[in-house]
């Protein structure tokens, strides 16, 4: 299943995207009809937080528009949404893993940049935006805004010192995260984090894709364009430390919690990489797919 | 005035400490009482994100109280109420500017360590805990936990691109942080985050000091002591970038928002700065004390 969050007149709801990705059943609608204990909340957040009961409310209230015939009656076109962020407000920074692919890791430097030891940034909750919106170009600040398409994983349950072979059950889903990064504030700053956290540099989405629906988020083609001319195209087999090794080294020490989002670095192909380097220019359109997830499209707008 | 936030047995509520530091006079108690429009809420993020009347009504409920001779009745000794941090749930991670004072820039390295440009990096929320309360050794993760006594920020409203010349508009009040780090961790993983991040690595408190007691946040003695012994002695007047020059860096293309903290950099005299370096270890108690704000205290506890 995919989850989206919505926006409406009413306020922010939670979704279902259809398999043909061309409706959104918006999840409180179908509730307010059904006569059952299903509960979904609002946020996507706290109804993460409700573990697997949210996902098993989320397949009751699909079902029972299906056995009712009422698709069509409260499915809504998805060109017709407001499609927030699926988390638009992340309750902490969002988790970033540096360098996890080799060949980016050469691009940024040279084979000494390849790290031994997971590396871990963030990005400020208000960096986050949707797909199909703006990313500012924030000319007066920086001349090198560059994109790094990558997975990320959702956590859907709390935990610590949690184990690489029970990684996997901490995740509620995946989604796709553009890392937008100013290369020239990320080393004129030192730590990543400056050059990582101006407004709108966080694209998310379109969707969560539940884990279910994911046999191996270590095997996922991934793939970057500006423009329509492919950037980067690899595969998550290529992550130096897989998902399961990234959570197992979040949470050796530090509480992980339902609803935090890691991204899990980005492959080779970035702009910065490029003799001359490319980077992002006022209306360039970056598109990142994930296999099995979609893909998040995004324009660039002065500011 | 001295903002805590305090826990009983009916949830969280906002307190004033008395100037005496005996007593607390829990607001939400006031409130019940007065017949007025004050509104203060049980959150101080909520609180603060209500701007200056925020403050007015916190005084006004103070005025009503002593109007009404009412302080022995609603006032309860500070040694009766369990403190929590005064934001015991930062909304995003906290902000933390690394090596602001040369000499501690050089003790951790040498003169080539001293900074060109604000460093920023942060520490996630789960790391918060009270005055008073433990810090975890992480005996099992790491040998080298270390202290770092900080002045805190705590923003009051919200603001992008904020001038130097303003930026102090922009703070609600000060308190203080013990930025508690995994040396190990720190090296071992480059960018600083996970060795920031072990859970109960960011002691806060005692309580915010609103703005208006601290005339100049770059001038402040600051002392932090282990088992009494004093380990760092300097002002904020040694900050390589005043308070000003920081919120207008961190900014510059990035929101800050109400309730945002950032913890201004750590002088000299760290553990690790000591040949041989001196980590700290279970039962050790770590007390910090800024002038004007009071003193943060913390034992280690083995786990």
């Amino acid at each position: 299943m995919k989850f989206v969050t919505i926006k409406n007149e009413k306020g922010q709801w939670i979704g279902i995207v259809n398999d043909e990705e061309s409706h959104v059943l918006p999840l409180q609608e179908v509730q307010e009809k059904m006569d059952s204990d299903v509960f979904i909340p609002a946020d996507m957040v706290e109804a993460i937080s409700l573990g697997d009961k949210f996902y098993y409310d989320a397949e009751k209230a699909v079902q029972w528009v299906k056995d009712h015939n009422l698709e069509s009656e409260l499915s809504v076109p998805l060109s017709f949404v407001e499609l927030l962020a699926p988390i638009p407000r992340p309750a902490k920074n969002i988790f970033c893993v540096g360098k996890n692919y080799a060949e980016h890791a050469i691009e940024m430097g040279s084979k000494e940049d390849i790290p031994e030891h997971v590396m871990v940034f963030t990005k400020a909750p208000t960096t986050v935006t949707a797909h199909e919106q703006k990313i500012l170009t924030h000319s007066e600040l920086t001349e090198q805004l560059d994109y790094e398409g990558e997975l990320a994983v959702v956590i859907g349950k709390k935990g610590k010192g949690i184990k690489r072979e029970e990684a996997l059950d901490y995740v509620f889903g995946y989604t796709i995260i553009n890392d937008v990064t100013a290369r020239d504030l990320q080393s004129k700053h030192k730590q990543f984090f400056i050059g990582k956290s101006l407004d709108t540099t966080c694209p998310m989405g379109p969707w969560i894709v539940h884990k279910s629906a994911i046999a191996n988020p270590n095997k996922l083609d991934i793939k970057t364009t500006v423009n329509g001319e492919v950037r980067q195209d690899s595969n998550t087999e290529n992550f130096i430390f897989p998902v399961e090794e990234v959570i197992a080294v979040l949470s050796q020490g530090m509480t992980l919690e339902p609803g935090d989002i890691i991204a899990t670095g980005t492959p080779a192909g970035v702009g910065k990489g490029f003799k001359p380097p490319r980077f992002l220019r006022s209306d360039d359109t970056v598109e990142i797919t994930v296999e099995g997830i979609g893909t998040l499209r995004n324009t660039m707008a002065s500011c």
